[in-house]
């Protein structure tokens, strides 16, 4: 019995030391920066201790937990939408060339429109009908869409070793919210299901939407207008709206998570971890970073050197970029 | 050992029998609604079951969680402050009446100058300062200011019966939510230490800001124009925005929260509880409903008759209001 019971200890100590919360992640300075931030946020007694209702780690989602080349997967979303609608609705093309173009799917043509283009893709594809409604429409279309060069669905576009971030986190009673200048309710969709975040733990871009009720019905309805724009300097205000407390983590990828990482970066006497994705694989991924016209990314890199903020290089950091791609391995 | 066995078993179902989760609520129908309600609701195979994901439960806070008379407890913060401000710059007032008769403690002025001045009053009070100086100015006031006509202090005006219900429905795996018109972040300075209820599950009205960044600090800083009012058809929205669930559990007070029992109660097949507050007892609180400027009711109440909700006869339902009568009874 005694025998037993050391063998049991052995196997006990050794699965312990084995276990990996975070396999995905080659060894190295992300992967041990973001261990031991979260061992001491834990230690009670530890100066860098948290008490777990602080323990609040915000998420950009485009490019950060999931892919956004060769467009916004909202965009392909928007475009085939119109697609379906113009079948039923030929009128609402009329003289309007961009969504002429996005009923062609003809991506190219949408993206050279530029921004009051694009705001008119989204208003069309978006509007007009109840939150309800939007939400299965995209729940159906990420159902049966796929991305244009990996073939996959597009929530299965998304990065394991984020995915076993945001578990790690969690399982050490970190709350985990997505920040996105993506839309609040198209996000909600499949952020439960993908990233084990709660519709209630999503902030996000959002157009106006009103109320309306009959004797048996009341819904909200969205409106083609936009509410908020969370990017850039909207993304610390939307946190401080929704959370109404300062991050501890803080994950992004380009320019328009700049001012984000900055408050969490700039905590006073407690400092947050800024992770910054920075896309370098070229080869399971995309390479991409100042200039790129999506997902951006030049100040908010330069700040992470000067600072000392962790940066993913993500050909060398992680050993598996999506999950579809561990039988080529 | 046996008899001791039998003992322990006797008094611990009699302890099960006496417990109440309600205390301060009297038998009646009001009670037994609610009590039924979440039974059900937590009960797995009842065709009422609600999983727990979807137990959203929102309050709307002045009039519903704590009193609201002789007027709203925000607007005796913005004019004390005003005051506090007008003592180290008095220019602020030139030639603003409202903001001379707010800095002279005097309501009636204040009261009398409409929307547009109350408007005046809240954007010289709650404007030009970081969100944290803001919410450390407000935790200073609760700190020693006293309510006109009880002489507590304002974060004692709260109802007892009220925190059974919160403390009730979250032992049961609700997720209890503020829906307030009140100002988000006046609210989230005592909503976890009064009701129990953390930052995040605040929603309330607000004004803008912005972020502002220097090498060592980051801040959102709040600015002198609205950004959302949270009343009204405004509730859902913002329900629908923040948390982006429809409640299964709704309490209110006036016609400011008619739309937000709708939703919640029009709920298709799967519809929520109404609970709707009615000011009855002039003698422990106040009796007003109907031209009441300060929380209205009127239609809500119409409707609550016609549909079966659930109306709180405060001075019949409810055995205490505030816990500082508790000494007297
Ligand atoms: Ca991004
Ligand atoms: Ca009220």
């Amino acid at each position: 019995m005694r025998l037993a019971i050391l063998i049991f200890a052995f196997a006990f100590s050794m699965g312990a030391a084995l276990a990996d919360p975070l396999p995905s992640w080659r060894d190295g300075e992300a992967k041990s920066n973001i261990l031991s931030f979260v061992r001491e946020a834990v230690q009670p007694g530890n100066p860098a201790y948290i008490v777990p209702a602080e323990r609040i780690a915000v998420f950009d989602n485009d490019g950060t937990l999931w892919a956004e080349q060769p467009f916004y997967f909202q965009l392909a979303y928007a475009i085939d939408r119109v697609g379906e609608m113009a079948k039923n609705n030929p009128d609402m093309l009329a003289q309007n060339p961009v969504l002429e173009a996005a009923a062609e799917g003809d991506m190219q043509g949408v993206l050279a429109s530029g921004h009051d283009g694009l705001l008119d893709v989204i208003a069309a594809s978006h509007s007009g009908m109840t939150t309800g409604d939007f939400k299965q429409s995209v729940g159906e279309w990420l159902a049966s869409a796929r991305h244009p060069t990996s073939g996959q669905r597009y929530h299965q576009m998304v990065y394991q070793p984020m995915i076993e971030l945001l578990v790690y986190l969690r399982d050490n009673d970190f709350k985990t919210y997505i920040v996105s200048g993506g839309g609040i309710d198209f996000i909600r969709v499949f952020s439960e299901q993908v990233y084990g975040i709660p519709p209630e733990q999503v902030i996000g871009s959002s157009i106006r939407s009103e109320f309306q009720v009959t004797e048996t019905t009341a819904e909200t309805v969205k409106l083609p207008e936009l509410f908020f724009y969370d990017d850039k300097a909207g993304k610390p205000v939307a946190i401080n709206h929704h959370i109404g407390r300062r991050p501890v983590f803080a994950g992004g990828n380009s320019d328009g998570d700049h001012q984000m990482l900055q408050y969490t970066d700039r905590g006073g006497d407690r400092p947050g971890f800024a992770l910054l994705i920075h896309h370098t694989d070229a080869e399971r991924e995309w390479a991409y970073d100042k200039g790129s016209t999506i997902g951006g990314l030049d100040n908010a890199l330069t700040e992470a050197r000067e600072r000392g903020w962790t940066v993913v290089d993500m050909k060398n950091d992680w050993r598996t970029v999506f999950s579809f791609q561990l039988g080529a391995q």
